[in-house]
């Protein structure tokens, strides 16, 4: 290994990457309400900062902090940490509201729809402006007020992008990565995204392995139809969470489906915790498990016990868990995500009898109605997220990356074409879920950091025109004071 | 006369000016709150509509209505009209929530905060935004969604530039004339709008008549101090409200001041009845009556007298009334317009000792006291307006044109020079409030044509590329289609 490659090694091993960078916690007080009157309700919301490289008034790097704690996408984005000190950026990222401790009306923030009402994409937004507006008029911001980058991963992502079309005088440009802003009505078929995690599956070195996971939906329903089967897949799976119900079955196919499309999103080509703790490339971990899922494809029970034991990889990696918990990925809010799902984020999907999932058609009208029995809501308007944003007319936007991983199930939804001569689309063949805006690491594909230095280049464009339009601005001030 | 001009004198006359455009009165339903999800009210949002020009898909121009009913404006914005045939337009003038008769909660919209709070600017936007969706998805659209230009004047002006940067999917490009946008804190010094009324006063052939109007405020104050003055001016001035309270000397005092601006922005050449029934140039008629104010100077009762006199042209120049009104001008809803200047809209205003006006401070603290006891709320924060829209950074924004008169007390806060090659200034240095956007007249000054000419150019430059762009997506689509 020669020295500079050396070096580059024990660097990244050491400190830039699975490192804990330093963040302060902060809080500022926002309107519950942004865009109304009625009351004049406040809450602290939560955001990370890191002014270890700040210097020069050098830029905000601003992350839009997704459903979840911030404190998740803050250890899982070290690409803005490295970034940071080649534009002396202040680093800041900053929670969505009611996800982590940033909850409007505390513990009671989920419980009513007078309560729950207020968590929509625009009141986010408008949080975030507020934060942002908090930082240039403090003392970071005494020489005039900062340059704002953003960047977001996935619906953080989408909220990148969106801030730079919503609110282009406080952010300068967005990154938005893995942003699936065209995953809704009429816009992406249906079928996209299922489609995708099944060429993954079917892209591992076992080219059989949707083949497998196809078989599994049938050989569980079958199986759990009775109390014993129930029982028995409980006891055999380890689950942490028994299956006693029928619509316990339901739950748990769902969370199967879940746990497989996670293991698309986090096939990183080393191990990660994003989405639990996994291995590298978990979609070949676990498809290397399912080699040979024929030899007991005839035996619903042998197949079961041979598909848990391969599922392990998801729940018990480590070997550390006492059972097995198929919910809820630490620090995500499931709950919040299902909420925005039923007001304004109605994705559409399907699968299709080609998919390795079990076949469901789009039924808008069905998922209103579980919407209305979970939340007392239903989507206002299917097409809600495309008149606020713009749905694929974005000849109107300006300084945004979209950066999209062709592993990654929502890159189906993502922009991947250039739209113009500012609005740029990135793809990374084998990149999965923002996989660019993790730290480096030796095993990135070369795709991902090409991605990253067109980010880098990117930022370094609009800061650069931004600061000479600044300098001639206070020039030609200057020269009319002289007058 | 030439033929020509004849011609044009007879159509106008006849045709082209103070002519009733035929609508259709149309409503739709839209939600009383499209950022939060507390509850799923909606309420009926009125829009005039007129296809009579509308052919082979040509655009919609769109009014964004402000303050008042709808057809106030529709009946002072001919220039749209006028321009229709030759866009093949349809024409939409679209009103204002919470005035004329789109009121979310009828006659009790105003009664309680929880009733008025969804009185915001956002909240309109989104209200056109969704009248703009119906249309596309209407007959109307059924080749594909029409391209939409939309207009304004004063707040209509405002909300015409800000639906275009806020929604520039759903609206193409933007005339807003007479928006002072930038008439907020910090961005404006406070005085200039009363220097220019003063400037307006002092221009006619009397330059003393701001002399004169400066006299008035002392004199009225002496003279109502007493019950038996209070009497004597309702009297002698034909008040339709007495004056009999100390307060209701200073609502006097408001409204004269009031009256005043409003003849300075309808200083129109010709008669109108937009801001009241008034002749041509009414600030030159009063002034003309103010000639020879000093004879009278020495005695208030004399002094004031002759200044009620002069006043007569704002209440009364019909000479139909049987008493003098100086409230509210019909359709105009100041109550409405004082509840958004006392959340997003405010707008500091101040006057000088060398302004026609008596003198006064900016005091944002007593300021937000008033609005707390009138409507039980305060500004949130007075550069509300500036986070939501941007303030002068209007950088990222495209196809706007911000048209002023420079005899419009509403310049100051305006756009007055080009912000980039697609976002232009227009002034008119003869012209009063959005002059441009009415009917045009023989007595128009050729400034005021040049701007119209300017409006139709832009529209003409944004629609061709848009139908240049369409017919590319369009033919690229085939061709993929062909593959």
């Amino acid at each position: 290994m020669k020295t500079p490659m050396l070096l580059l090694f024990l660097y990244i091993l050491f400190v830039g990457c699975e490192c804990d960078y330093i963040f302060q916690t902060k809080y500022t007080d926002v309107p519950v309400d942004h865009f109304s009157y009625t009351n004049n309700h406040t809450f602290k919301l939560k955001y990370l900062i890191n002014d270890g490289n700040w210097s020069d008034n050098g830029p905000i790097f601003f992350y839009t902090g997704n459903e979840g704690s911030i404190e998740l996408f803050a250890e899982n984005s070290g690409f803005i940490m490295e970034l940071a000190p080649k534009f002396n950026a202040l680093v800041v990222f900053c929670e969505h509201r009611y996800y982590g401790t940033s909850l409007p009306f505390g513990n009671l923030s989920y419980t009513k729809p007078e309560y729950v009402g207020y968590l929509s994409s625009e009141q986010a937004l408008h949080d975030f402006v507020d934060v942002i507006d908090v930082l240039q008029k403090s003392k970071y911001g005494s020489n005039g007020p900062l340059p704002v980058i953003a960047f977001g991963g996935s619906y953080g992502g989408m909220l990148a992008a969106w801030i730079r079309l919503k609110y282009p005088a406080s952010v300068l440009g967005a990154i938005a990565a893995s942003a699936p802003i065209l995953q809704f009505t009429d816009l992406t078929p249906c079928g996209i995204f299922n489609n995708i995690v099944t060429y993954v599956y079917a892209s591992t070195s076992d080219s059989k392995c949707s083949d497998a996971v196809k078989l599994f939906w049938p050989s569980v329903r079958r199986v759990t139809k009775t109390p014993e089967g129930k029982a028995w897949l409980s006891s055999e799976w380890k689950l942490c969470k028994n299956i006693t119900k029928d619509e316990d079955v339901e739950n748990f196919i769902d969370d199967i489906s879940n746990a497989l499309v996670n293991l698309a999103m986090a096939n990183y080509p080393y191990p990660s915790t994003f989405l639990g703790d996994l291995p590298a490339f978990p979609v070949n971990a676990i498809c290397t498990k399912l080699k040979g899922f024929k030899n007991c494809a005839q035996d619903d029970k042998k197949f079961l016990s041979f598909f848990g034991n391969a599922m392990n990889i998801y729940t018990n990696y480590s070997g550390k868990a006492k059972c097995n918990d198929f919910g809820d990925v630490d620090g995500l809010s499931t709950s919040g995500w299902d909420y925005q799902s039923c007001t304004e984020m109605v994705m559409p999907m399907c699968s299709e009898s080609t998919d390795m999932f079990e076949n469901s058609a789009w039924n808008f009208d069905k998922y209103a109605a579980g919407c209305l029995k979970r939340w007392g809501v239903k989507p206002r308007n299917p097409s809600e997220v495309i008149l606020q944003y713009g749905g694929k007319n974005l000849k109107a936007a300006s300084n945004i990356v979209f950066s999209n991983g062709l592993l990654d199930p929502w890159s189906g939804g993502g922009v991947l074409s250039n739209i113009s001569k500012t609005v740029s689309a990135i793809v990374i063949p084998e990149g999965a879920h923002h996989l660019d805006l993790r730290s480096s690491n030796p095993a990135d594909p070369p795709s991902v950091r090409k991605a990253r230095k067109f980010h880098s280049d990117s930022i370094h464009k609009w800061l650069k025109k931004y600061y000479q339009e600044r300098m001639y601005d206070e020039r030609l001030l200057v020269n009319l004071l002289m007058k």
